[in-house]
């Protein structure tokens, strides 16, 4: 009931982060696509853990392998099936997991829920799912691409790390820099401190919050449905599907709750485009052609290194000592899931809209 | 594909905000539960226009009719048809609005996506459509009560209009107040300047943006999906599917942002509560049973009683002086609008736990 | 749940026979398709009851009123409500019906599956739902010839009553023909030994069961999805929803069952249709654009006007005597409702090719 | 869009018959089953090819592997995940399958909707697809007896063969004897005219078509839903899924069309059981709790070893011999087919139920 996002590019899911593998199906992917592999594990690269010194340590290649609905290096129409093993989780012993709920983590709510869980990992809650959303994702933008013929681009990056902002709007971005360094935000200046930052929280076993913008520019006009499948309503669902994400507001956001009407409407140039745009490409769920741009707040990871009291299984007090090698900040990593995220339900509009 | 809410318990809605009707279907409630008529009525009274002094001054009677479903004042199981006829726009003329694109309205967008509106209202995208939510969320919430017995209470309130801010925390709010003044802010100190703020907008022909908090007390443990059917997900795309709602945000919401891991966990009482609850009740998209809660920001209402530059339907400038009798602020009747959608999403997952 | 029919043309129904209305919705239907009105009764009036002597001598006028959805004559795109008022229901008394359960009726499982049951009538298993079907299915034909402009045609029969056949294949039928007589069969000689049978039956206060025959020609190539969205999957599935429906067979049907490959197999011709058309039409799931045909076997209506043993809610044994007026043969009616069906699952899969 | 089945308890499948694998992703499967894994292979050697003289002599271990969803031997209730490596297909020449269309297979019409397809099989026209259904409906039937506690008994068998009828009612067939003999009938006298049969027909190069009778015993009442998810259209739309179906029909079934009311009403007794049961365990759509029995029609194997006629994709004529090792009968094979997708509706009815 869970598992599935998207109702006509459909992508079902499945995998704990120490099980076999994780992967999933996607249905509904239109016929004769030839796809790029090399971009498709690209989009892996940006995500996987290791990448650079602000993210976990852990190794995993993140190899994607294809099973089906692929014939010739095209698509067939039929399910594409992808799986991803997991390489790192074979041998260790996780039993100190096994009894303890780990403090704003999923443990407890998963063990109350279904009275098991695959204690050696997150299991489904596990960030590492979001691995499988990154492959769907950047198929969806290759359909955008070559099947539907649009230039939608979709660009996110790292608007803040704790209280360091990039103080610029997306306009003022060159979304070319994104990849520039590493912790993703297009400004080298204030992406030192973000990065210096991250380090210092890391030493300290800490971890810390941040935000992302994500920009949609070359909207065609008439993505959204009225009422129950407004386009940012499908955005704000797919953002808060994210692990860790708290907040989201797209346009002039929460600010606009703050303004006059007089202030905020969008007048309309002669050609359909509007001389301000705090509506954000959206009006009455409908994207009217003006760039779609949208903010997502991260709270820090819960994971820390630092010594926690928490309980165990059996409602007992225990102590946890953080241990592995963990995130001190999921936003760096977390730029190319929003992107995945936008491009699975623009892909998704788009068919609808056909 | 766009006008029906929930998974198990299902509305379907229909109606133009000039049409002959509006209303819905509920499929999905269960059999034998005796339904309060004069409390969904009492609901609809609390969104219903012309209300107070600082809302629209239309006036309709919103009446509810039910058409099936409901036997010797039980519910059968079967789909409960409802109606809520439409009295108010028999005779007038509408030519004005026809050619006209109302800036940050839906009236481009429609027209651009499927080449016809009725153009006499906003047609699916007026808020006129929210009524039915609100009938069936006044029956989601008997369901939680009389099928589920169960005691969780869903109370929203106005937390700012603009600038002025209720500067309490959720927790100490009387709920019970919250329909003591007509701005629904539980505190008469605020709610006073609140009202004044929105009389002078009026009287300027302008209208102003607000906040809602909305908090569930008495949460079982276990609601709520993993991976993408997350209860704050759901939470967040009903949230986004009201009309003006810009942005969503809970637990911490966007603040967490800025907040490091060692400050933001939530740490464990021995009986499974927690000492802090920045995680607003919610871990890995599954309730965990303390309290949720969740702000929701409005922007202001785009028709404005000043001239406007616009465009019509054929792309020329015309001047757009607004007429008729509009929200100056929406935020007031939307309190019930919200407390109706989170009763629908908890009614929806109670199901899906059963 | 269970009231909903259709992935993008989507049909969700309500009301009982004995409520205020019956009606539903049809979300998904396309914009700006002028309707004919006209049409749309006419269907409805094909299958009312008191259309003639061999059917029900119930009265009701059938007359469908749209609430949405339509303006200025057209389709908007977004939902059309539509109701039936029931007229033929008020002042009855229906206390006999209030504890009995009529043999080879839905009351037994009704009242065990949701403990409470509309007794005025067959409630939502009664066959009154079936007139919201054949409004939306007028409705479907309509956008098949004026949106997809397609000149698909479907057309069904009578083919046989009892043991009195029309022993001629479809193609031999000229379907202008098939309402020229109150049974809807296509040969007068025939038709007329049909409805000296019903009439026998009738003055014996017995009924009789019979069988639909339905072709589509005009038919496009690629309608239906493989594995589990296959056309003859959905056509059957739609006819088993029909009201005394007991089996559905397609092409060569049960017979193939006796046959061999080299028979049965349907050799191409070079321009890519069949010699045969054992097949009925549909290969693997999918359209081949060969003339569709399938039949539809429906048992006797299990309302007698003889006295029958039976048992009470209480388990009680008493005797029934049925009285009322009641159909002793659905077949001919039942002709418009198999039509509408198809009509429903031709569109959907039209809008799911696109 | 089309390759999932079920509702709650949902099956989605992927592969082609000539890919690297086929499998699937349960999702919705109850936290907490012992899975008995050797029971589920043992329902796919039931299935799989090479097990006896009279089906195709293609070899195919069959081994199923889980990735994902169990942990310690139990499900978690999260996706279980599965895949069946094709082991057979690796270096064979298919050209010669390339630019044909094989008579009344789907080869015509995947490519005329797809415009591209995996021409080194029947891709996902394949039977070998169903093997992903009896993998998941051994696990649906384990999910019945030990998450729902229920004696729910389903059985199929080889009702006829051509012409060889096995006549006797379900009642009157001893279950357990079903795997006795190599062509599924539980009658050796019979069983060995039919085996003989497919013999014959194989020598000829030929193939036959066939029945499968399937009951269900020990139902609860009140599982299927009114109007539009009836539990006999969803087995007939299950029945009609499998490749090679052409009818369906449950309890009277076809012959009823030619009976009166006053002798197929099934008069109740005062336990609520009914004397005679040609209603087949079903009425207005809910189990009664009186057995449920269909029989489901299979046309002949349309890939036979004699010369056909036929054409390319240029629909240019070429002869085409038939080659490889197939089935000169799907029926033997069919059986636990029949018997997995029936545990599939049910348990996804036991779970709406619930």
């Amino acid at each position: 009931m869970s598992n599935t996002f998207g109702k006509i590019f459909k992508l079902t899911t499945f995998g704990e982060s120490h099980g076999k593998a994780i992967g999933g199906i996607i249905d509904g992917c239109p016929a004769n696509i030839e796809l790029d592999f090399e971009e498709i594990q690209h989009q892996l690269d940006r995500r996987k853990p290791g990448q650079s010194k602000i993210t976990t340590q852990r190794k995993e290649s993140d190899t994607v392998e294809f099973l089906s609905g692929i014939f010739e290096g095209k698509t067939t129409g039929t399910p594409i099936a992808f799986q991803i093993v997991n390489e790192n989780q074979k041998s260790r012993d996780y039993s100190h997991n096994k009894e303890v709920f780990r403090p704003s983590h999923a443990d407890f709510t998963y063990q109350k829920k279904y009275g098991i869980r695959d204690y050696r990992g997150g299991g489904r809650s596990s960030a590492r799912e979001t691995a499988n959303w990154v492959v769907a994702g950047a198929i969806a933008k290759q359909v955008i691409k070559k099947h539907f013929k649009s230039n939608i681009e979709v660009g996110a990056y790292t608007s803040s790390i704790g209280k360091i902002y990039l103080e610029k709007p997306y306009q003022a971005i060159d979304f070319s820099k994104v990849d520039d360094n590493i912790v993703r935000c297009p400004n080298d200046e204030v992406a030192s401190k973000m990065i210096q930052l991250i380090e210092e929280i890391k030493k300290e076993g800490d971890t810390i919050g941040g935000k992302i913008t994500c920009a949609i520019k070359n909207m065609p006009i008439g993505l959204g449905e009225p009422v129950f499948n407004k386009l940012h309503a499908q955005l704000g669902f797919a953002m808060l599907s994210i692990n860790a994400v708290k907040g989201f507001e797209f346009g002039s956001g929460f600010c606009s709750a703050e303004m006059r009407g007089t202030e905020h409407n969008d007048l309309f140039n002669e050609d359909g485009t509007t001389k301000s745009n705090l509506s954000g490409g959206i009006q009455g769920g409908i994207s009217n052609g003006m760039d779609i741009y949208f903010r997502v707040g991260f709270k820090p990871v819960a994971t820390i290194m630092q010594k926690q009291e928490t309980i165990d299984i059996n409602h007992k007090k225990v102590t946890l000592q953080g241990k592995g090698r963990h995130d001190p900040c999921v936003v760096p990593r977390a730029v190319p899931i929003v992107e995945a995220l936008t491009n699975l339900v623009l892909v998704d509009f788009l068919m609808m809209k056909k």
